[in-house]
């Protein structure tokens, strides 16, 4: 045991933790790596916070913050060891405040418990990730979440107005606050969101909550071709409709689906399928359903559903989980991309995913967020005879994905981050003067370099 | 004049200007504050504006950015002299892409034109700062503006994808991309947004463009008191409305207007006033708009006017700005303020507002943004026998307000910035800890404090 974590204990108390068992559930989160800290601070308030990350600093000890730990990318790997500090316990939902248009939550509030308490009351949270029954508030803002409903409602930054951030000298910030417009400085909220624990840990987020629509509804649309299902994003927008989701699934995956799902919900010449969701006002649901369905039959559907009640909407998006299982269920490794293209671009990203699945034989799956262009590209491991996975192939094939996605005005990753899984084409991606101004950022503000090191590659 | 312009001409050409005129052009914004720059580069296009930074670096010369120079804060004045670099030649709209969702704009471009652009082709570009026909994207985005429709479609920041930007060594840095989610590494996009030229100088920005509504409507009404008014702003929202703007005014204001407009508009008791807009999909306003008269009603306005027109809801914004005319017509010197407050704080700021009004003999004048607590607070400055300004009392009282507003958890700006005119309260509305990370991020980014300096006190 290095010889200060028992001054850190006297330091803090019961919060620090050094059993094996908490270490190493300390050590990672979703992606592949892990690493052990040497102690973990379990932190219930901002103060133990701050005085964790003022003796780390005091000590040249690294820092890494974690929430719930259900990252994509290996952003809260402890890949230098020293302390991780955990917010996961300062889970309190401290107010949630219609007539300011507020909701303040401590960081280890989970998302989804926080949208029930905004529906409670007849309010909204937007940010959707996928992840939201697990992952907590301080992680969604570290790393800027996204999720299906982004098309309308924007990401997680668009709904924190204020933040208190321990610095990495480990002092308090508290910038924005609980108005809805300011412009008093530069926007630190909005550089926070997103830094990856890199700048500050997150311990309190003060949130932009509006009223809860009335009603939503849902359709889902088979296409003979996922050209077909593209055109359709784009007809519904040019019509002047923004749905809150728009999803769309490629003919690999639809052929994963369809023995489970069976032909009466996916016929079996789909190559294509979209789902949409709009919300609002009961009355402008209510005319705007027929009007999208429409639009799906004149671009070509097969078939058009449409769901008009709470219980039916879930089932078109019980649809949509199942294709994700349903490639789960093919036991191979998915190596999910969260890539962003042009919304212009999606065909011939498709077209090039189909063109290296021929090529290599790897099967590549897209599905995802239309809307914007956000496309989870699974590339599939394929196994050798003894059932390990052929990893340099699909790595390759991952390199010329992100290689494509890069020539053609995207991003490498819209949702997941950088972290470690993305560091290696990082600088790629944003180019050598974006290099600089995050070296120089992250220098100003954590000059011994302690907090959560080793991320982004700088 | 000094010896380096002739350099500075030899190597930019003609788009470097010294005569008399143009330099006293470019010395100054809306605000009081002037100064006038030693050389004014007329930049064309972006590689101009790298190579005046270049050389103004390697001279020591500061440099001051200015977009169409319509502030309110003295941002883009040359308190230290040297070059002004304006970007308001650099006017063209590159592309309006609605398949990609984009607009792609040099900085010079005139917000309102590129909403026309938009508009000719079905969509939508949202932030609507009041400035809109004369201010420029460039200088939209370096304020963050904002505007009345903020409510429903948030800040200019919500609609910046990506930025190219000339860095104070005179690198030119691409940000952010035209792909509508990017979590690449920090959000220099946001850092940039709002940095008032201190960081950086924008010379071309990619924003995110939506379908247009189909339809807009707009409502006003009248009530005997302006807690009612108030009321009102809490009860549409409460019934799970979200208008795209709503604009509250205040008993002095509304008598300043009266005599003008007539009773038949303005009731002779009318002590508050809102104005409800609202957007969207034909249906959805047809049936949103009679649920937002009656709920006016309820809540106690003494008439209730619908507009169901674009010309009628053209009517309702020009009673809007009739009310700012009346106060420039008292023949008084405003003080605009544009404060912002926790929504539910709105009664207490009008209250607050009366009794200095009250005790001072000053009046102040409260009109805005109810729906996100951001009022015009305008204090007028009372003139002395001989028609000068008595301006000590007055900027007292503003200083008495700002106490007020940082004390009950407000902004002292919502839209403005800081620059000079706010400069003075800015350490005590965000702190010593925000005053330290501003100039740790302006020193990592501009060593030599050359670019836009003395502003923010920083």
């Amino acid at each position: 045991m290095s010889s200060w974590i028992q001054e850190l204990q006297a330091h803090l108390g019961d919060c620090v933790h050094t059993s094996p068992e908490v270490l190493a559930a300390h050590s990672g989160d979703k992606w592949h790596a892990s690493a052990l800290p040497e102690a973990v601070v379990l932190a219930t308030e901002t103060e133990q916070v701050a005085k964790a990350v003022q003796f780390a600093t005091a000590h040249g000890i690294p820092v890494t913050a974690r929430g719930a730990g259900v990252g994509y990318v290996g952003g809260c790997v402890p890949v230098k060891g020293g302390i991780v500090v955990s917010v996961a316990r300062m889970n309190r939902i401290l107010e949630v405040n219609p007539a300011d248009g507020v909701a303040v939550v401590e960081a280890g509030v989970l998302t989804a418990q926080l949208q029930e308490a905004c529906l409670e009351k007849g309010w909204f949270y937007p940010p959707d990730p996928a992840s939201r029954k697990e992952s907590s508030i301080g992680g969604n803002i570290a790393t800027n979440a996204g999720g299906p409903r982004c098309l309308k409602y924007g990401v997680t930054r668009a709904y924190v107005l204020g933040l208190e951030v321990v610095l990495p000298d480990g002092r308090i910030l508290n910038c924005g606050g609980r108005t809805h417009k300011n412009k008093q400085g530069f926007d630190l909220v909005s550089l926070f969101c997103g830094s990856e624990g890199m700048l500050g840990i997150i311990t309190k987020a003060i949130l932009r909550i509006i009223p809860a629509p009335q009603k939503r509804a849902a359709l889902h649309a088979s296409f003979p071709e996922f050209a077909m299902a593209a055109a359709a994003v784009q007809n519904i927008l040019q019509a002047g409709h923004l749905p809150a989701a728009m999803e769309i699934t490629d003919a690999y995956t639809l052929a994963a689906a369809r023995n489970h799902l069976g032909p009466s919900i996916l016929p079996a010449n789909a190559k294509g399928h979209i789902i949409v969701e709009i919300d609002g006002r009961t009355h402008a649901v209510d005319t705007e359903l027929p009007e999208i369905a429409h639009i799906l039959q004149l671009t070509g559907a097969t078939e058009v559903v449409t769901a008009n009640t709470e219980s039916d909407v879930e089932a078109i998006w019980q649809l949509r989980r199942e294709f994700s299982y349903r490639l789960k269920a093919t036991g191979l490794t998915k190596l999910n991309e969260d890539i962003v293209i042009p919304r212009s671009a999606l065909v011939d990203l498709v077209e090039f995913c189909a063109s290296m699945q021929k090529e290599t034989g790897i099967p590549v799956a897209c599905f995802g967020h239309s809307g914007d262009g956000n496309i989870h590209t699974n590339v599939m491991v394929l196994k050798d005879e003894l059932g390990n996975d052929i990893r340099p192939p699909a790595d390759a094939l991952v390199n010329r994905l992100f290689d494509w996605v890069i020539a053609h005005g995207g991003s490498i990753t819209g949702e997941h981050g950088i972290g470690l899984a993305k560091a290696p084409w990082f600088a790629q991606a944003v180019g050598d003067v974006a290099i600089d101004v995050h070296k120089a950022i992250k220098a100003a503000l954590d000059s011994h370099a302690l907090l959560n090191p080793g991320k982004m590659g700088i």
